[in-house]
């Protein structure tokens, strides 16, 4: 089986839920897996001195009406911006870690009810109790995920994901690798389907 | 005849080069016509605080790749990052401006062959000379177009196109307009392709 698609993504990121709506049927299409990266775009933007989109004066309009226009576009269904925006995002992305290492089979769900609570629900998943509830439903132990939030070795695991998406070029959400070429953005999703077809071109 | 669709972008942009070659194309296959708009980043970019791409760490290196990428999978040939870059673009914006009040036939050619001397050729058309040489390889007159640069009139006038862009909310390059809904970058040219066939959606 070829290596799996490095997917990085912020789950406070509007374009990064986009793309985790479409990335594996894509990836699938070509016989891939997804490896779930979440990251903390705070970290990252510290190193590239960017600001939240949404915070930048005329560009912050135009984004928020691309997000609901691109979600229609790629027929992702029920986007709505959250009330609360951008928002920290540790409690879910080490959830995510917590699943990746203790239960790989419900990782993927866990990804998609996190997102899709925060960015169709506007459940607030920067609530730590929130956010495992989220994760409960989709198959996760409730407690086990509560728990893992707090836990320094989870923490710890996080501030390691990020440092090694940093290391890796990543400055932005959501950031596709393929066989090592990089990806920025839903938007490159159809020069990803031609690289994984024609492998690069 | 339906309303033209307005292309905003600047000479030293290389998506805004990738996008001229792409336009006219994407427009003629919904009836429609090209109103070209040659903007100053550099004047738009104090709204919004933004930088030149290739400036910003980890990004820049990024955007590079990404430029001769998606250049190849446009298939835009002859794409080559230019020795110096970026560049100020008051002496080919000046000389659109002029084309399109005294020589709208060639008003096109002359757009295409002033960023194709830059991003293929590696002429450095921020020279008022240079690109009036190049200006008149297309059609334009070459002592009108010299002189069009330090016309007091075509200076105003270039003024006058980047309030009105800016007025617009146009903040990056290549920007396009359609009835009133914008797109930016090369990368929407697949939802312009739909808005274009379905009227919005």
């Amino acid at each position: 089986m070829a290596k799996p698609i490095d997917f990085y993504f912020d789950f406070s990121s509007p374009y990064g839920y986009l793309g985790s709506e479409k990335i594996e049927a894509l990836a699938a299409k070509h016989g891939r897996a997804i490896e779930w990266h979440p990251v903390l775009l705070g970290v990252v933007f510290r190193q590239t001195g960017a600001v939240p989109l949404t915070e930048i004066p005329i560009k912050g309009d135009y984004s928020r009406r691309d997000f609901a226009r691109s979600a229609r576009f790629h027929g992702v269904e029920g986007f709505r911006m959250p009330s609360r925006f951008p928002i920290p995002t540790q409690a879910p992305a080490r959830i995510v870690l917590w699943a990746k290492a203790h239960d790989p089979a419900h990782t993927s769900a866990v990804v998609h009810a996190l997102y899709r609570a925060f960015f169709n629900e506007d459940i607030d998943i920067s609530s730590p109790d929130a956010a495992a509830a989220v994760a409960a439903r989709a198959g996760a132990d409730a407690k086990a995920v509560r728990e893992a939030i707090d836990d320094p070795a989870v923490k710890d695991a996080l501030k390691v994901e990020n440092e090694r998406a940093m290391a890796a070029g990543v400055f932005g959400s959501p950031f596709t690798v393929v066989d090592g070429e990089p990806f920025w953005g839903v938007d490159r999703f159809d020069q990803i389907d031609r690289w994984l077809g024609n492998g690069g071109w």
